[in-house]
């Protein structure tokens, strides 16, 4: 045991980063989950957990800042291996994918939720350990799959309440970017690990458009870029002409999805690689179409790259469309809430052998702020029923009734603080939202009987009653001991 | 981008220790976690969920084994702090009603389920990595808060299927084994850190009763114990004389609560700390009594002192009394479930104040284990609906067959792999379970119609009927397209 005799006592602290969540915030993100597991589901997909810890070489460095000096994960060393928590949950798919290989079915379709670690500076609202909740097809090729991840994905996010004209799901394909690599000069299909870190830079200044405009973009693509804080950004140090060839194809969306694929085609039709990008996003737009879901749910736009180095083609990302009051009372989009895409090459680090793989991921946490900015979440926030102690020797019978009312369903409890200030029994109940409080003195023993407040009511009387409808409708109700279940069954409906 | 031209590919393995959970393993412990939760939440008690890395400050040095090098946990630095994965669910709470004391209800009635790590030696059916599910009540000095935890345990093992009499919830005391201690000379009141190391050896050997039997428990008391491997482990050095009173404890269950009561009064009564321990094991056992929890579910038994150091009062454990076959086919008994105890001093680790506390934790995957041992788990492991593609042209018809099918609320997929082969396309559908395939040539679609093959009947077929009954009740019938919801619901209802 430690002794607590020195001066020094642990703090009470989450360490940096990290936070508690209490309550509702549980609650509601359980019920946010179990609804998209439902969705996942029901077009086929079957759960699989991973552990939370997972070696260092199966995860690989495929974070969006790998420049930064600790990688991002928080790892450590065990013997001649080094550890490290899982940063997202598609890593420890590929190692499962690559593991079980011979025993899974094939297309193997899973789905998995639960926090994901990244070692990296917290900021406001940004935490190093957050949900992320996904579902993936590993063994599919065609572009089907990738289709039906983003209807599901659109259906997902209208079972949780999202309603549609609320969000957008935004597709683009990796291999359109790489023709256009091709053209502005930095993809040469005869060596294709030259200009890697240029290509790199690139996707990820074209990832920072929401945040940083076409002009910062173009900062990032040429020279590179000072920001507010005066740190400098490397960029990746294309022509003019070059840049123009990566801005325009950014700004390809047209008004309908033929005309964003012909925009498509005349930009990165002319690399073998590129016109086959075209040609998967005609097919998916196609597809879609034909299952119902219209430009007005999933559109081809290509301004979407997603950070990611692994994805191979495909790629979408959701978009929430509608304004919200940030903390600082100005309207903004509200942005991304999930993304993700194919990649092809991430079994084949284990195996050696393409395994094409889809997937999504949502982000569990803002997609939750989402719905609750939407006044979306209906968790039951009424505290239990709760049984006050106004005789300490009569502990037994308190924890009878509470006991009766447990067994007819509802939620009691009889209160375990000191009894001895009554007072602090009902600010307590207050305190965890009762509905009710039940009272029993010795006199109302004696005489077989017990009191029932109903303390949302009493609260409202308080607030707002005059003297004669406080007479009207008591807050305070007596029946007999014998019917006390029935009596708080009666009232809780009525609250 | 990792290249994987070089011969050294990362190996797909979970590190040691670790392992994944599939399809069904997921859903059934989310089922049972979900009932526990419900059974919490009825007792009056919230949902707190804490990240999984806290300082190793925080969690303080409470493992059951802390004479290991490496302390049981899995920690690594930052800056000047060492964080590490939390060992259990109890240290992160005694943290959060530290940290939240000013604005958490008191008493603070909280629940929580999740994975803890252990940083321990692996072994067959043990791993790093477990679940826990856990509720407390902080600051409730009552044994009343200890007869409800023991009452809500009872209540949530049966809702998750153990039947009375297949469990029994064991009581003991604390205070009453530091009587015992006192009378066997190695507690002494005016000076409790003396002696302390002896007492721990004394607690974990006790502990250890079930496994090691009375005279492992005899040889751990006096000089120490050589077990099967080789290993020594150090005893306690009591004499005979000493290590007969702390024997005689263990053995002190009688037939009835009050003859045990009885019994314990006579061996630790004499020490103030001894009567205060049996009398507050009295005084559980009237009030589960008054609440209907008599000796079928929770008796006072005194070889129940549960491993960690920092209980200070009632401890309880839950034991599954039913006989399973082991791996080996011998028959044992299950054993303990669950276990928790009053510790009064862990939040003062922090604050410098005492607060009192009392919770009991779940073992969840041993429990898992006991359910599907019993065959008490029914989750629906059915597959979904396989829309088999007969013409990779026509890919859009056939997701559109899934489309309507879910949106009928069925489980449904297309099929994504390679189409090529139909045989394997069977074969997949077979290796999901599915109940139903659905299979569109160019022929039926001429016609408009769809076959849904029943791969349940259909494997029946092949394995009993005679040719007679087969051509009777074919497994393959044909609809229009227009009834093809309408024929799987009816289909999926006779399966």
């Amino acid at each position: 045991m430690a002794r607590d005799k020195g001066p020094r006592r642990p703090r009470a602290e989450t360490p940096r980063g990290f936070r508690d969540y209490f309550g509702a915030e549980v609650s509601e993100r359980k019920a946010m989950l179990d609804t998209i597991a439902g969705v996942y589901h029901r077009y086929g997909f079957d759960p699989l957990e991973t552990s939370a810890v997972e070696t260092v070489e199966a995860l690989g460095k495929f974070l969006p800042d790998v420049d930064r000096p600790n990688e991002g994960v928080f790892a450590w060393q065990e013997d001649d291996d080094w550890l490290a928590l899982r940063y997202d949950l598609t890593a420890p798919l590929a190692r499962v994918a690559a593991q079980y290989r011979n025993d899974l079915p094939n297309p193997y379709r899973r789905y998995a939720m639960g926090p994901v670690w990244r070692n990296e500076k917290p900021g406001p609202g940004r935490f190093r350990q957050f949900y992320q909740c996904d579902a993936d097809t590993v063994g599919a090729a065609s572009v089907a799959a990738d289709a039906e991840i983003c209807a599901m994905l659109a259906d997902a996010l209208e079972e949780v309440g999202i309603p549609r004209g609320d969000y957008v799901v935004r597709v683009n394909n990796r291999k359109v970017l790489n023709g256009v690599m091709e053209a502005a000069g930095i993809l040469d299909p005869a060596d294709p690990d030259r200009f890697a870190q240029e290509r790199g830079i690139v996707l990820r200044a074209i990832d920072k458009l929401d945040r940083l405009g076409p002009d910062g973009v173009r900062a990032l693509l040429g020279e590179g870029r000072l920001d507010e804080s005066g740190d400098f950004t490397s960029g990746a140090g294309l022509a003019g002409a070059q840049a123009d060839t990566v801005l325009a194809f950014m700004a390809a969306r047209g008004a309908t999805g033929a005309e964003t694929v012909a925009r498509l085609r005349d930009l990165a039709g002319a690399s073998r690689i590129g016109s086959e990008g075209v040609d998967e996003l005609e097919r998916i737009a196609e597809l879609l179409d034909a299952q119902g879901y219209g430009p007005d749910r999933i559109v081809v736009d290509p301004s979407v790259v997603r950070g990611l180095g692994y994805y191979t083609g495909p790629v979408f990302e959701a978009e929430l469309t509608f304004e919200i009051t940030d903390e600082k009372g100005r309207p903004r989009q509200f942005g991304s809430v999930a993304g993700g895409g194919r990649y092809d090459d991430l079994v084949k680090r284990f195996t050696g052998q393409a395994v094409p793989a889809t997937g999504v991921s949502v982000g569990v946490d803002r997609l939750l702020a989402a719905l609750r900015a939407k006044g979306r979440m209906h968790t039951d926030t009424r505290g239990p029923v709760v049984v006050t102690v106004m005789d300490r020797d009569r502990m037994a019978d308190y924890q009878a009734m509470a006991t009766e009312l447990r067994r007819a369903g509802i939620r009691a409890e009889v209160y375990l603080g000191n009894p001895k200030n009554f007072g602090n029994q009902l600010k307590y109940a207050d305190r965890r939202n009762s509905p009710l409080a039940v009272i029993q003195g010795s006199a109302e023993a004696a005489r077989g009987v017990v009191q029932i407040k109903d303390l949302v009511l009493g609260a409202k009387i308080a607030a707002e009653a005059s003297h004669e409808e406080w007479k009207a409708q008591p807050a305070q109700t007596e029946v007999p001991r014998g019917e006390l279940v029935a009596a708080v069954r009666r009232l809780l409906e009525r609250t």
